[in-house]
């Protein structure tokens, strides 16, 4: 119940009657030598709020003791000196007769890896940890948390031992990169599987391990290559979250009177230029559910202590990108002020928004540099492209009727990435064919896998940062329809007693197999690929053919890629892709390693495909 | 058959065996007091382009006398001073031993009214001058050209004359503007009765009228208070236009060395910057149709051709704007110097390009200001607004089940605006519920008239400057589907001898008397009404209620508008509108005349709608 007392170190000293207390100081520790030299340090405590601080420490100052209406909380706010030494810097808080020391530890920033953020030269490999593998069933319930496995909206118990443990599986499909599902505590009564309710912001979910044990499997990750993307949320909390039974103050939280507002999620408000005023508000202030009050990142407090807490991940962990959650929902300009100050710490680093929109002008409006955003730079670096996921979701399905040229479903294709000229930076766009929220891409009765590896193949060879959903690679289904748990099944093989270990090849079946090997082929090349990587993109109008042919081109390295969308084999003449073909005469295909004459007309079985390395 | 040599006044002079000889001096005429002092001339004549040109007139000098590899043609470039004073200037075309003189009129600019542009304090009346009215026989079929009224895509013989008798319906029915479908000569083999295969860019159809005809059509409209919009295009001519025998030089048209190249139609390669140049290539060079060759805009001599030719038709009817179609397809820098040129000429003007796009993301870059345009200023005013007719044609629909919120079709039109953000002028779109490319909006067998209602009031009331198409008053009906020609069918009355005539309350059925009436109220009302002109859109998510709710506002003047989408009764709270509503407790609906109380819920009719001016 007390957990968290064990998580912070402090020392009370009596020397009154009315005893001030210290429960929680947030962050635990911080690290001198941060680009930014102001530490917020949120004090909580009963009575806490009338304490006088006080401390002697080279190099730090005591820039503002801030108290709020909540005489419990105060808000420590610290210059530390560039050169200041890494140390234990003793607080005291004086009331009247009584002080209270806290020893706070100043760290100094050993480690070096990680932080390196992502690029198209990787593909994100993404997920939900309650429900990828379990390896430690010791903490699968805890705190009254039940385990269900039955139950798709509850806890199935898997953990960050059980992707510690498939790091191989992940790093042999060929993966560069690795985004969990939010890990922070989610103690609520329903369990919170998904991660995104959280009860703690500087805890992992026991029920998938520990601070320590995550700090371990980013830096494991680091040693195989792999990067590791932590999943945020800033628009809201869990019901459940420690300080929602004691506020800081009462406008922490949005809409927090009595009367519950839901959000109306018309995102488009924020860009609209004729969107009413009352309409705005309640998107950024309605509540996403009834279990996830809304932050009010307006409070200068809670502003600082958001911003911190991540970059307190970061340093601690070393992770090396953010997906932030329902990106538009939060106060703008804080979001605004986060990209700046994470950024400022660590260059490298990558951020992607949940831009959620069915149209590309608004999710380009979101990315740092947008010509047509107004309100002010984004800072963000890298936005979703749900509208590309919401045509390849049918795109390459199979048809009954042929259809080519305008309208033809690789047509759509083509005519959402020639928006691009939208996007301030068309390299930094985060493509998928599903993810935890929608209905999953791959169909466990593909009849022949066609859709499967058209899809794929299309993902991994246009621009963009390519995501995939765990489970993809051997076919896993589900849709959204009954409930989100659908979508996000458990990997068979990750718990003990599983009927099948599909993390295996003897585990899959044949079908299986194809498309993880096809998978795996395709990300193995894909890797440090020059052409993938920073190449650009050249693509042609689909035309009478029904042959989608585009090129990804970086200094004298060029990929063509042909895509036939339709049921018959399609003879496609070759003189016009002279543009991105340039003299040269043969191909090779990077799937069946078969050498094309690109010289004369190429034959593209019917859905079927080339990626061909020219040479 | 040599009709224009009637057309301009030369004198030849005989003094050599091989005489030279002039057919056509382009434009015939010219003015003094122009701010563009250049005046480009194009003779043509057998032989022409061997001579020196020479005159002595004060102000005027040659710049340059420049020769094609066609003997036949000579582009004579002059300065035509500020000061210079109007009269005849003597050209002299000199070969050898023999002298041609040309008396070149250069007019004073006496005529000071229109080129006023339109606005949205405007609306259009959008005429197919073939299918309105006929009111002069002698001229249906000329120069072979055959009248077939039993054809849809045959010439049916309606004319300037027709359209000048119904000058005081269309302006008694509330219009302020009237669009013309090209008038400038159709002498196609077919008739092309449309006006989209000029053959002579400097004279009206004689089947339509003759310049004269067409300017006092224009100043009798003015007189009338309205204004007149004409349609133009440089992308093509008419294969039969009389140039296409005797071209000026190779590069005059595109792909012209015999093997027929259509265009691609993919307009989106022009802001792509995925695009492949051959795709652009095709696009820009490949011919709209096989009756229709390609221009280049690209050869100097055409460019300056092509915009002498607007700037000559505004400066001698003093039309107050240009309507240019196919915008996309000519070259892109000479479609901005022609704005530039035409703007410089006349400030007031405006002109609308017909930017046929599915998204606004593309619309919106052809407009002048664009933030997304990275590939210089377009200097086009107005652009047509295609993705809001698309969902308007369906949006406004009977259905059998209610739907509200995100996905219904009034919210699909909420959608649509809300992207004005790409918008550099929100002001200067034309919106329209069809024109004569698509099939007509209004419904011959609606049964209650409630989906043409709700449509008028919407784009009566919504922001951008509405065009309707002729005949919706009296819901004509057609659909594309066989051919454009169903689509433009004659206006019942236009022609003598016809079983009804529409144009009068005693020829019209009831239902088309009710629909007529509606628009003539809704279209009286708005004509200067200042919240329509000027006034800011601020508009509601739709919401549960299923009504769509918006207003418009300036100054103290606001119009609220309520939208039904559903098919039973509403009660919409008022509340959510405080930031247009203010104090304001009274309503006048424009339709019913009908006072409601603001302050209180208002119950808004099934598909029904409220149009309040409030007070």
């Amino acid at each position: 119940m007390k957990r968290f007392l064990l998580l912070i170190a402090f020392v009370l000293t009596f020397a009154g009657t009315r005893a001030a207390q210290i429960i929680r100081v947030e962050p635990a520790s911080w690290w001198t030598g941060m680009v930014n030299t102001q530490l917020q340090l949120m004090v909580y405590g009963k009575g806490i709020g009338a304490s006088k601080v006080s401390f002697t420490y080279p190099g730090v100052t005591l820039k503002e003791a801030a108290h709020t209406n909540n005489p419990n909380y105060l808000f420590v706010y610290l210059n530390i000196a560039k050169d200041t030494k890494p140390g234990t810097l003793k607080l005291q808080f004086n009331q009247g007769n009584q002080t209270l020391t806290h020893n706070y530890p100043l760290l100094a920033r050993t480690n070096k890896e990680g932080a390196a953020g992502f690029s198209q030269a990787d593909v994100m490999y993404l997920i939900t940890p309650d429900r990828f593998a379990n390896a430690n069933a010791a903490n699968d319930a805890l705190e009254g948390v039940q385990v269900n496995r039955e139950d798709p909206n509850a806890r199935h118990g898997g953990d960050l031992a059980g992707i510690e443990k498939r790091i191989n599986y992940i790093k042999d499909l060929g993966f560069t990169t690795v985004w969990l599902n939010p890990v922070q505590e989610n103690r609520m009564p329903g369990g919170s599987y998904h991660g995104y309710a959280i009860t703690d912001f500087y805890n992992i979910d026991p029920r998938f391990g520990t601070n320590t044990e995550f700090k371990n499997l980013t830096a494991n990750m680091h040693r195989n290559g792999l990067k590791v993307v932590m999943d945020m949320i800033f628009n809201h909390c869990g019901s459940s979250h420690w300080w929602m039974n004691d506020l800081p103050s009462k406008d922490w939280i949005n809409n927090n009177s009595g009367t519950y507002v839901q959000t109306n999620h018309a995102k488009y408000t924020l860009m609209d230029p004729h969107a009413a005023g009352i309409d705005k508000d309640i998107l950024i202030n309605g509540w996403f559910v009834k279990e996830m009050p809304d932050l009010n990142q307006r409070n200068r407090h809670l502003a600082t202590y958001l911003i911190q807490n991540s970059i307190w991940w970061i340093e601690y962990s070393r992770i090396d990108g953010i997906r932030q959650d329902t990106y538009p929902y939060p106060d703008y300009d804080f979001m605004a002020r986060w990209c700046r100050e994470v950024q400022a710490e660590y260059p490298q680093f990558n951020i992607v928004g949940e831009s959620w929109y069915g149209r590309s002008s608004a999710s380009s409006w979101w990315q740092q540099g947008s010509a047509l955003n107004k309100q002010g730079k984004t800072g963000l670096k890298t936005v979703m492209d749900f509208p590309l996921t919401f045509i390849t979701s049918g795109a390459f399905d199979y048809i009954k009727e042929d259809r080519t040229g305008e309208g033809s479903p690789l047509y759509s294709i083509y005519e959402e990435l020639a928006q691009d000229f939208m996007f301030a930076d068309q390299s930094n766009i985060l493509t998928f064919l599903d993810n935890h929220d929608l209905d999953r891409f791959a169909r466990a009765d593909d009849p022949d896998l066609r859709r499967y590896k058209q899809a794929l193949a299309f993902l991994l060879t246009t621009r963009g940062i390519p995501q995939i959903y765990y489970g993809t690679e051997i076919l896993m289904d589900g849709k959204k329809a009954k409930s989100d748990g659908y979508v996000r099944t458990d990997f068979p093989g990750g718990w003990a007693g599983d009927k099948t270990d599909d993390f295996t090849p003897a585990g899959r079946t044949a079908k299986q197999n194809e498309a993880w090997s096809y998978m795996q082929k395709l990300l193995t090349w894909r890797k440090n690929n020059p052409a993938i990587a920073q190449g650009k993109l050249v693509h042609y109008v689909p035309d009478g053919t029904g042959v989608y042919v585009y090129a990804r081109t970086s200094g004298t390295k060029t990929v063509l890629v042909l895509l036939n969308g339709t049921n018959t084999e399609r003879d496609v003449p070759m003189e016009r892709f002279k543009q991105v073909t340039g003299t040269r005469t043969r191909g090779t295909d990077v799937i069946t390693g078969k050498q094309l004459n690109i010289s004369q007309n190429i034959k593209v079985p019917a859905k079927g495909q080339y990626i061909l390395e020219l040479n």
